[in-house]
């Protein structure tokens, strides 16, 4: 599962580089660093980071160098665990949710075990009605206020897990002044049919809870700091101004828990009906017999700034230096990050390995650039740092950003090329067989990227081209975010040894996706990106905004909105992709300066999208073709400020004002695609 | 006079460029585009567009073009004339100022002479009381408000001309409360001694007026379409909500007429005492017997969108066709521009001649792109819509800019090679004998690049490498902004034929020294920019912002604001400068891919000093080191952001907050000259 369509083409060339993958062993031993909970600022994952640093000298990189910054992270207070309870009229707590996950067998001894919390949630122990909400989403609030007439100000809601980031969740809860927020996982969720819960299989115990941190930040990196790196004499905000903290209290819970909350304590699982069987409800356990009785949420998680460290090691290219090709994965986990995220960090440093073997005595034509994040899922805070820090170098100097996060999330729904019985098919074929595009494209199917990985800062915010592969399930069947144990105590070294990939032929496919990008990005004389995919992206996402808006035709004509102006733009990208790729083709490759001229096309195009001013009200998201969504920082919006500028366009209360907006915006996404386009025209 | 420090460097090389100098003419004849009135905006305006396209095409270049903007202009409504009356208690109108300039000799049939009239101003008939504010500093509204408690809201406020850029005596009359400004120039500070009016010396005559914008854009351009070119598809928005427009009616008068408003009649310029030997007043007349009368003032100047043309040329770089050094100034003009700006516009359309001559059979290295602005007068809008529309080539491909406005501004106090006595003696050498730097630094002085001309984009907003240079008076002696003329009707050709450059070698050699820079820039195959004195720069402003915090010691201490980190960071930028130049120093200049790395550093050296979110309320003054002054646009500020951060702190409502700004200020200049010094490290 590849995103980020200017990549669909390297896929076609990886065969190329035969070279490399020929190193890229099996051995993909980093699960070894799962055996310790290693949270962002903590010990153990400096002893990580000092660990993989280490062995990178090792293995041979020009540089490795640790990369310190202070930043505001979250951790729940020792001495007075979060739970959620229920009160009676009298006061008397007569139920209280547990402090923590049943620990999986041989790991009873292991200390340091950070149990479920909602990272960054405020204080406090608000208590009063209960509201569910379905997903937290904003159609959820929408129906909830304006179809049910349901106000929840002042009132605790509870959302089940999935569909969006956690984030968006408190976030409309705020918006519509809730006082506290319940997020819990529901088996109609997150437990997949026939399949036993860990560590008999490898869905969610009815005791795990998924962790995770609740911010908003969109794109800021560390709260205190926005727009520069958290170093020792940076300027910090005060909590109170900090980016994206919510402003109430925050819980996670696993759904025997939820159980007693929603549904007055049925029986788990087989008698669940689940959350999704029924409507809006209000109150603990949503029935008459509780009406009396209120939750109240106890939450004591403290806000510390807390020194991380990525680790960064480089190859320095050869012919190009000044040429950045980066592999960057997190390493920080919420426990032991089995799944998130060392099967990613196993890829990165298994690719670093093979690529010294490969580079023993020769060196690629670019920098190659491999990073260790922590932080990550405290708000992507160790690679958006970086990026800051190194703004002004990688502006000019990166080619591609490729990401290295969790590497599996299905197991053997999904079989291509290293699963057994595909002998002889290519990973490409299989991909390609099992997820086509659509029916107007024949080629495998390729997403946008959205956020939620280190990626984010480097592509939404620098327009440095990016991407990510991982094996993944099939997302029409499987209704789950991620996959079961997602941020549970249950992500171990067994669930993928056992469940996710047993003879480690997945992880190593996948380390040959990856590091083949790596490889042909670094090496290839010519970059190996095609700006025609990016032309026959940027039709079918114009047309299909344009198409949004004409949902409103009659608004259309009143105030003027046309999308010519795009569509015209889109057409010029068109024209200028045909003809530079016509001159590529008779390129005198000999003369290396018209050589370096048509890469450094290549690589500024992406950086052509970016509008410094940004998107309204997201200063970091500043990709006029890609950001996260508004409504769900997973998933990739295109046309981001003409999306957010139409969404529920029907309710606004002043419509001149918000289709003058729309008409902006679309002025904007004209300009910004016909500037992208004169980039790839002769440069004088 | 030479601006911006990067460039000192080149007035040393300038020897080299002899082939290239001796094509320079004496044959300023583009002066003849000074024989009608040529108003951005106007036909006239056009049809030299048109001539200077047609000749350019004539000399050679391999490409011209006209490029449009529909922006908004300001015009006097031609059937309403704008001026300002006393009004007796009755109301009758007992003074009038005049309508118009008393035209010179030779003009008089000339059409489409634009009256004196601020751009831009509200429309509106203001009536009260007059007070007048001195140059309208904000340390004379201070001193009003503060020292003499006077109120000016609800009241006219007259100021004189000088000082400052008059669109912030507007700004601060606004802020003051006023509900209109008038502006006058003051014999004390627009009549040199010994010297007699046009047509018979260069002093202004009593009738005329200096014409001039009075927005304040802070680098928007066009005010309707903020960070956007304003093409014909572009979103514009409305007047109320345009950048930078007075809400308030603004208006020009020459002294004659300032005089019944100040003086109650006395008769100039003999007899002028002048607003300089007066202190603050009230009143029309500032005397008792006129307290009964009020002012009013009379505007109907309209704002129109408008299309306006700039024209750019082009030589292709035969090696590196996508690194562009330009050299730009404006064409249009308040009437005939004879210095403003057409003294400028000779020396491009001369550099364009004589930079073709040398180039018949050759090409130079790089591109040399040739810009003839269109309404600089009405806010540096030509030249910002070009920036706008091609930011995303010129952040990737610009080496630097070259600014081409007004060549002269003195005439024989300064007397330089071009000058008789003066055979055998170099240019530099003239100009480092009469001007040098300060007692530190043996160099000819070079001064910090403010705004008022269309290198404010490039230099501010992209970070691009930019310098000015011309022919000015002695500062010292001289206490007219400019020269006594400017922007008024008397700029004629003949002005500058009789007292300016009789013989016209001051114009050759100014447009020797801007072809030569221009030639330097295009043509060495390293790029001839010195970042040592960038590093010296540095230090002495890094100490300069340093000791005016040190006026306040104590709440230096209480609020701990350490200018540690930005002196640490500037020693970081020295030291990597001087590695820098002894790497350049070996440099293998047989290899054209290392020599581009090397040149790369060199050009986005600047563009590392740009703050993507721009200073405090100035989103689109982008440059950490150099700004506009917030007091005064002519002025050069160095670390505007502690600046500002700085000014009047002393007073501030909340101290605790004012200096927590200093620090997150300081904290960002550390960061930006940290991360400068980084590009020019190796780069791998």
């Amino acid at each position: 599962h590849l995103q980020n369509n200017n990549f669909a083409c390297i896929m076609l060339l990886i065969c190329k580089t035969q070279l490399f993958l020929a190193y890229t062993q099996s051995n993909i031993n980093i699960l070894k660093f799962t055996h310790l909970p290693h949270l962002a600022g903590t010990e153990q994952n400096l002893k990580y980071a000092e660990q993989i640093k280490n062995e990178w000298q090792e293995f041979g990189l020009d540089s490795v160098e640790m990369v310190p910054y202070d930043v505001l992270l979250s951790y729940p207070n020792k001495s007075q665990p979060n739970y959620i309870s229920i009160v009676d009229h009298i006061g008397n707590e007569v139920f209280k949710t547990s402090l923590a996950e049943p620990v999986p067998q041989g790991y009873e001894d292991i200390p340091n075990i950070v149990p479920p919390y909602s990272a960054f949630s405020a204080k406090g122990q608000p208590e009063g009605d209960l509201v569910y909400v379905n997903y937290g989403r904003t159609e959820d609030f929408f129906q909830l206020e304006r179809q049910m007439g349901i106000n929840v100000t002042g009132k605790i809601v509870i959302v089940r897990y999935g569909k969006i980031f956690r984030g968006n969740k408190v976030k409309n809860a705020i918006l519509a002044g809730a006082k506290g927020i319940i997020m819990f996982s529901d088996p109609a969720d997150y437990w997949a049919a026939e399949v036993q819960p860990y560590p008999d299989g490898w869905n969610l115990p009815g005791g795990g809870a998924q962790r995770g941190n609740v911010l908003n930040l969109n794109g800021a990196g560390d709260p205190l700091t926005p727009g520069y790196p958290a170093k020792e004499y940076t300027h910090r905000f005060s909590l109170e101004d900090g980016v994206g903290l919510p402003k109430i209290p925050v819980h996670p819970i696993g759904f025997h828990d939820a159980i007693h909350l929603n549904m007055g304590g049925e029986i788990p699982p087989n008698n669940w009906k689940g959350a999704l069987n029924v409507s809006y409800m209000i109150g603990p356990g949503f029935t008459d017999d509780f009406k009396s009785q209120k939750v109240r949420m106890n939450i004591y998680t403290n806000n510390q700034v807390t020194r991380i460290y990525n680790v960064i090691g480089r190859i320095r290219g050869a012919l190009e230096p000044d040429r950045y090709v980066i592999l960057g994965g997190h390493r920080d986990a919420w426990v032991f990050g089995g799944i998130d995220p060392m099967s990613g960090a196993a890829v990165v440093h298994e690719t670093v390995r093979s690529c010294v073997c490969v580079c023993l005595g020769w060196k690629p034509r670019r920098t190659i650039i491999f990073a260790s994040w922590d932080a990550e899922e405290f708000g992507l805070l160790g690679s958006t740092e970086w990026a800051e820090d190194n703004a002004k170098l990688l502006q000019e100097r990166a080619v591609a950003y490729i990401n290295a996060d969790s590497a599996i999330e299905g197991e053997c729904v999904y079989i291509a090329s290293p699963e057994e019985g595909e002998d002889g098919v290519s990973l490409y074929d299989s991909w390609h067989k099992r997820d086509n595009w659509t029916n107007d494209r024949d080629a495998p199917r390729i997403s946008k990227l959205g956020s939620g990985s280190d990626f984010e800062a480097y592509f939404i915010r620098l327009g440095i081209a990016a991407g990510r592969a991982r094996y993944t399930k099939n997302k029409k069947t499987e209704r789950y975010s991620s996959y079961p144990v997602y941020h549970s105590v249950y992500e171990t070294f067994e669930i993928v040894e056992k469940f996710y990939d047993p003879s480690f032929r997945r992880l190593r496919a996948v380390a040959q996706v990856r590091g083949g990008l790596i490889f042909l990005l670094a090496d290839s004389q010519l970059l190996p990106l095609d700006v025609n995919q990016y032309a026959d992206s940027l039709r079918k996402y114009a047309q299909s905004i344009a198409q949004l808006a004409q949902k409103n035709p009659n608004e259309m004509e009143t105030y003027g909105v046309s999308f010519d102006s795009l569509f015209s733009a889109v057409e010029n990208f068109t024209v200028a992709a045909t003809d530079f790729h016509e001159r590529l083709e008779i390129l005198n490759t000999a003369d290396p300066l018209q050589v370096r001229i048509m890469n450094d096309q290549l690589m500024y195009l992406e950086r052509a999208f970016i509008d410094p001013l940004g998107l309204p009200g997201r200063p970091f998201y500043r990709h006029v073709i890609f950001a996260p969504s508004s409504h769900n920082k997973y998933a990739g919006e295109s046309f981001p400020g003409i999306y957010d500028a139409l969404f529920d366009i029907e309710n606004s209360a002043d419509p001149e004002k918000a289709w003058e907006e729309v008409k902006r915006q679309i002025s904007i996404a004209a300009f910004t695609v016909n500037a992208a386009a004169m980039t790839l025209t002769p440069p004088a």
